[in-house]
């Protein structure tokens, strides 16, 4: 079975498409949902009001759920050893049957991510919508899964019927291509959320945000507005992506050797403008780390990304190809150790070298808790003498998020009833809040939620609810949901200090030691660390030569020991680490 | 003996002070330094060159040797436990007897903080030059650990020598009152280094950088200058601490509740702008967080920092004043989860509570690295519905550093022959290199260092030396110096994956196990942990029965062991954790 036999592509929602000249023109539509005065709508976030990153949103009106977006968070240095956070969608699953579709408003892994483990919970293959290039990504990482599913197709314009919902689909412009905002229509009221969005009046691929649309969608009244405040805090305007093609293309003009960029492997229309900006200067694009690989080929063959052929090259096949003719589109742009980026700039990139002279160019933004790992990748860059551009330098970056004006500008068109910032911390949120009451929106009906909350929309209004289950989940290895607080509490503490062991076997009834008492330190220090396990050693086996003599046995023979070594190890290096102590009696 | 004893507060240089109005009138001086042909002047780096932090650097011309500054720095998430970090000084103490004397620029850590350690490695009691704030943080700091010290002061204007140097010490703003830049004349040529500094033209303390100065070095010829490049990539000019009183003025006179504003402890201009915007409002302040605490009362003592008895209440005694008639200033800009901030946020500051609708600033910006924990408190605060006001919202911090253009500005004034771009990571001396091309000066005169490498100074110009023993120092609990990369690194293991450990007794000769096979697991996870505790047991249980009849015995026993163990628990969950395997031999 083929990884393409896996995906059954389907329209399972027989979409009405408008043009986007329709749109605008207020031509024949659906006659809408009729409104039910008893009608409830439930809004429920299960992740993504408390961290930018894991959204997942729950709406429920009657027998009918709706769930928009499934992602999930990397974890931060306060999650040692965790690989994925998920958002704990407990809820979802206890009311699959009511399950009518998922909708993923664009391609990015904090909305998309979960899905994989979503649908290995489920008991049946709810249908994914979203658009083309969304799909495609999804579809990859369900292949690396072995996850099946029905993926349905939507485009921007599209309306569909999903139970008593009525859905309509529309483009916002994004750093990822084939984004879309939802309004649905429910029988209880209208909620318009836009997804993730920004304002380009420039956008690379001639997708605007649909004004007309939110026009529209203000005219058929919004009952509640659920808003992207990723940059809420930002005064202005976001400069549109076009500005930052203009600068690529300056940088790669004046380079004399290599040029090497890093960005979000996601970021279709940025490495479109890379590969444009280097076709233009006569060179030839490479293209190297495993999700730049897999993403340029996904956005090619979906005709998201036009490269020709022949512009590009093999990274197996450089020799020959001088570094001046070459501009290199790679991952690590997050200083991850293991990227290309970080491969080349150490001198371990089996096919790209890098030499003084030679020109990067971190295309991207360090996400929060990142910044310390991309300065080191960007120190080594320099040490080698490249010229190094990063956003403080040029503007070879700019955000997929609106900015303030935008966000007002937004709230201004669409003139919500209701209003509850999403996609943010609880600052975003509330700077977002301040926005929408800045142009009009009486702040008793601006929501401002956590993860699990409940809004129930009616005629009545907007009112808080009864919260549902929500949280976190850790991905671990092979292990999702095991991992507690508790055992990352042992990792921290692990770390901090370090650990020692002590395995002795004794003969409680003849008061005596059985053979060697052995004492083991780990990412212990203080002073001569051979010395000190010589000295724990003997304080051990003196403490358990005492305890024994005393009659002391079982779990207090263990704590005396413990305790003995614990005061050394204080007495010598001021630091408490663990002990586990195991004294085998015979 | 009291803590005053402990210090001699002695002038070693019978320095000849100038007033301001005389050092731009040219007046009388030392004749200054005979130059000498044969004279060899080493700059040796032994810190501050591969971040920001740590800063050191020796000067030496025969046999008379300078240190200026002695900084540490703070470990970020790379090093797991350990506390401080410090400068490799092992060439100082191997030069020892040519050190006549150690000049720190100012008072913040990563200038002083090495001193306590190198004071108690030195064999005597080396001077420390600083101004009178300087000195004061320094002796509070030599009082925790008991440290005595000669420590000399000088001011801005003044004039020493110290064996074959003259030394002259200019005022410099910064983010810390009483900062100075430094000229040093040997007979090999004349250094100068500016220290950390801006160009504030309305500095709080009405102390500018001496402009007259630096034109008066230029024209007695400066071969060499070091100049701050933390700032190097900022564009234009550092907006003036004036500013930020004028943001904080206007915040609090808004303010409905309490305002408690963090902010760096030894930010003196900056507390004093707080306290004054206080009781022009009509607030009280109280101060709060230890190093708060103390650096407020070193600053009032030495007459920094201008605070009447009146305004100040004390945290104990807050009962009964209104939350509209205080402003509190705390330690905990940075996030740390003990500081005072912290502890208001979650409701555990034993004095100080916090309500809805206070005000909370943030004035400062995070150093790297703290980002993430700056944002859990900023959340924290947002989430009780407290004002907060950061960079982000408002002008609330400026740096201390100056920019692009000040640097420019200053590099034109001194016109250097050579040039040593200092304290900043490798991009950020890399973009002070472009400036000083910008502004003329050859590039084949500017040097980018490393930290131990050594520039030789002569009349013939500056070329590299051989570079000397350099790295750095962790310290950990009580240790200095003795934790290696390979504790670290087993740390970064145990966080990443945890710990098993196994302890067994065995009979060789008889080939069986007496009593019980013990595994215990740390930080651990993998499904049912219990459970897989149990399975562990088991399968080292056998697969040791199984060694012993095949007669191993020794390190072999406890390998077979450590590999059953660790392919059990890869294939449950994906990891590698550490393994300690102590088997008893009876």
């Amino acid at each position: 079975m083929t990884p393409e036999d896996q995906m059954e592509q389907e329209s399972f929602s027989k979409p009405r498409t408008r043009n986007a000249s329709k749109t605008t023109g207020g031509t024949r539509r659906r006659a809408g949902v009729k409104k039910n005065p008893a009608a409830k709508l439930k809004i429920i976030p299960l992740g993504g009001l408390d961290a930018i990153g894991k959204n997942m949103t729950v709406f429920e009106c009657g027998d009918d759920m709706l769930l928009v977006d499934a992602g999930l968070m990397f974890p931060d240095d306060d999650h040692p050893g965790i690989d994925l956070i998920l958002p704990d969608y407990t809820y979802v699953l206890e009311n699959e049957h009511k399950l009518r579709g998922i909708i993923i408003t664009h391609g990015h892994e904090d909305h998309t991510g979960s899905l994989p483990y979503l649908m290995k919970d489920l008991s049946r293959k709810v249908p994914i919508y979203g658009t083309k290039m969304t799909l495609g990504l999804i579809e990859g990482k369900f292949n690396e899964h072995r996850v099946k599913a029905k993926l349905a197709e939507i485009k921007a314009g599209d309306e569909i019927k999903l139970g008593g919902f009525i859905v309509d689909f529309f483009a916002v412009n994004h750093s990822i291509p084939g984004a879309v905002g939802v309004f649905m229509q429910s029988a209880a009221g209208n909620v318009l959320h836009t997804g993730d969005f920004k304002l380009d009046q420039s956008p690379i691929d001639g997708v605007h945000t649909d004004f007309g649309a939110l026009a529209r969608f203000s005219k058929m009244g919004v009952d509640l507005m659920m808003s992207d405040s990723t940059n809420a805090q930002n005064p202005n305007f976001t400069p549109s992506e076009a500005e930052v093609g203009r600068t690529l293309r300056r940088i790669i003009e004046n380079a004399k050797g290599r040029v090497i960029i890093a960005s979000f492997a996601s970021h279709i229309h940025r490495l479109q403008q890379i590969a444009d900006a280097a076709v233009a200067n006569g060179r030839k694009v490479v293209v190297t780390g495993r999700s730049m690989v897999q993403n340029t080929d996904i956005a090619r063959r979906l005709g998201y990304l036009k490269i020709q052929d022949v512009d590009l090259i093999d990274a197996y096949d450089l020799k020959g190809t001088p570094p001046e003719k070459v501009v290199i589109m790679c991952t690590g742009s997050q200083g991850e150790p293991l990227s290309a980026l970080a491969r080349i700039a150490n001198g371990e990139h089996r096919t790209i070298q890098i030499d003084q002279g030679d020109t990067v160019i971190i295309s991207a933004t360090p996400v929060p808790g990142n910044e310390k790992a991309v300065t080191r990748v960007v120190n080594s860059l320099a040490k080698i003498g490249c010229e190094v551009y990063d956003k403080k330098r040029a503007m070879v970056h700019v955000s997929g998020h609106a900015g303030a004006e935008e966000l007002k500008l937004v709230l201004s068109i669409v003139q919500p009833k209701h209003f509850m910032p999403v996609h943010g911390e609880s600052t975003h949120l509330r700077a977002h809040a301040r926005l929408a009451e800045a142009t009009g929106v009486d702040p008793r009906k601006i929501f401002l939620c956590e993860n699990g909350d409940t809004l129930e929309l009616s005629e009545a209004g907007v009112r808080f609810g009864e919260p549902v289950e929500s949280g976190i989940v850790y991905v671990d290895g092979l292990s999702v949901g095991d991992t507690s607080r508790d055992v990352l509490d042992e990792r921290q503490a692990l770390s901090n200090y370090g650990i020692a062991t002590i395995a002795a076997a004794v003969n409680v009834r003849k008061k005596q030691i059985e053979g060697p008492v052995r004492v083991e330190m780990r990412g212990i220090t203080g002073g001569d660390v051979a010395q000190l396990r010589r000295e724990a050693g003997e304080t051990v086996k003196g403490t358990l030569r005492r305890a024994l003599d005393k009659g002391t046995k079982g779990k207090d023979l263990e704590k005396v020991c413990r305790d003995a070594l614990l005061s050394l190890l204080w007495e010598r290096t001021k630091q408490r680490p663990m002990v586990v102590c195991a004294i085998i009696e015979l």
